[in-house]
């Protein structure tokens, strides 16, 4: 598998279309503009169909799912539907409450989606697979059962799935990975998982359909990598820190770093 | 008197549901992982029930103030006072406005908060004290008015009150502590006295109601303290690297620290 | 010329009334109280007003549009226009869709701004000159081109025009400056542009309306120096530092840097 999606990125910066939440949203658009890509974030509908025109890709991040919000993704989830273009999900907290749990069903029936990326307690619950969360974090599980949830809800909603956690599990439904990069400050800051949704829409807005598994690939290595550098350097509470640090790596990230750095699996 | 809910909070990771604003979202969510609580944000009127069920504490934030923002905050404190959990309000700019007036009347009539954290201008509004203030920021006052208007406010609302500045005030209405830590950077950043109402939130989270007083000068100790070490090390503009090493000392701070910078007295 | 409105800013802690957007709230509040400004952030129509009694200018960030904030600025530029109080158009992505379009017109014939800042896209969209834009980002275009379109739109609204880029324009339909200074760090940071339009509005506050043009480029020389020092110190790379480092230099900056490091002259 070759990874060349960074250096396009770089040469193309896609215009990314961002309907996020307000926690997120200032470190979405940092990260984006780090790994060479250009953030766009709107919720009004009258742009919804004109931003699908302009964009090469969009992120759906449910943190925010007000009516007028859910109503915006779908306006701008329909328009990149109808002009093939890239949509990831990103279905924060989707098992939390019982209206979440409604809107992410409604969002899932209307959209196709290109990529869902979440952690193992929101995937599990798309899966329709008993999992222990709570609210917006991630519960526990073992190997067997990640690449399993992982695989099951490639397969029910016909997309790629990343679900992120000390071990990353990326599938289409046929082919699943583990991914063994990262470092523990990744769940220590806000958006950190947010992010990553950005930085794979950026990934796919530069790749052909059949690609979109390699791109995700690409997109959880890189940006594990970058983490996992950038910790190699700071102490275990260097929250602060970790966040300058990521911008700054995923600015300077190279392939041979990826390369030098990546543990990928087939499980 | 012992404090001991910082270890709580580490082991618990109890989860805050905060509603608060476009400036301070990200600060304190980040802030929250950083103390070792789990946050959680959202101002959906369908799920504010739903939410109360999950979380640990509550936390208002009157930043943002729409009507739909107000009706959130009434639904989720509503929620809350049935379940018996711990609620903060933090009455930003409560005076400013005729409406911001009469909104944040409304939600003390209708919600029982276990804390009100503010600044001096802000709680001297709601003890019903004349004072001079200008937006969002404090005026000054000397110490017998503001322990005065700390006191007179917790008497009125039945509550504990924290009024945040050079030196903070903390009382029950009957009991009135002076604590003296800090650094004249914390008014520097934005977000620092909201993020503080957030912090609080988590250390009453842990804390059974008749230990809220100690809980909040708890969480004021421990939060002021992590600002004064970090600001030893900085420079009087150092106002980005403040924001930086608030956040990692957040994580990084032990009891010991606290007992060793302690400032506090009671008046 | 003469810039002494740094001093007055320090001094005055002017309050500044900022309707912005969920990308870039945080980071122009920490920049503002870096400059000794004051922020305030609301869009509750309610107390539009009056903020605008209590602010000392106000700041109209396009970033977000939906129509309840179209209609809170309109209802804050009408008040501050009034009172006859500085008002700072940043029209991000004006041009972008035709809702963006049809709605920077109705603000701009309802409204009359002070400045209007904004890169080169966006400015010659309401000059009505032709360019190519993507999305928020700007084009290309050469000195006497930028120059053009920052004088014919200055001439079109009757108010000062600022052009960010590599080099800035700064024009009040008569006299048109070029200001050398800044950084190629300043573009990979978001809201980088959106906090000038924020730190421009600080300046203004302090200023006569006479002298809005030197106002605006005491504004635009001291934010472009301030990036310029911290990049000295930093590879092309820190994204990350560059956001604290600007932080902190804008809270240090003083006259004589300005002085040092100035490189504007007539065009």
């Amino acid at each position: 598998m070759k990874f060349d999606f960074l250096t396009d990125i770089r040469q193309r910066n896609p215009l990314i279309h961002n309907i996020t939440n307000i926690v997120v949203a200032n470190f979405s658009a940092n990260g984006l503009l780090a790994i060479g890509a250009s953030p766009f974030m709107s919720v009004v509908h009258e742009e919804m169909h004109d931003i699908a025109e302009l964009a090469d890709a969009l992120l759906i991040n449910l943190g925010g799912l007000s009516i007028a919000e859910v109503d915006a993704m779908l306006l701008a989830g329909q328009g990149m539907n109808q002009l093939g273009k890239a949509i990831v999900l990103d279905p924060v907290g989707a098992g939390a409450t019982p209206y979440r749990q409604r809107k992410v069903h409604e969002l899932l029936e209307k959209i196709q989606f290109s990529l869902i990326r979440g952690n193992a307690g929101e995937i599990a619950f798309l899966a329709g697979i008993d999992w222990q969360s709570k609210g917006v974090d991630a519960g526990q599980g073992d190997a067997t059962q990640l690449a399993h949830i992982t695989r099951q809800c490639a397969k029910k909603y016909q997309c790629i799935v990343a679900v992120s956690g000390e071990i990353d599990y990326i599938s289409d439904g046929e082919q699943t990975f583990a991914l063994a990069n990262g470092t523990p400050l990744f769940p220590k800051i806000t958006a950190s998982g947010c992010l990553l949704g950005s930085i794979c829409a950026a990934f796919l807005a530069v790749a052909e359909p059949k690609n979109y598994l390699n791109a995700t690939l690409a997109a959880c290595a890189c940006y594990a990598i970058a983490g996992q550098v950038v910790a190699e350097s700071l102490n275990p509470t260097d929250y602060g820190q970790f966040h300058v640090g990521l911008l700054n790596q995923l600015a300077k990230i190279q392939q041979q770093d990826i390369d030098q750095y990546l543990n990928l699996s087939k499980v």
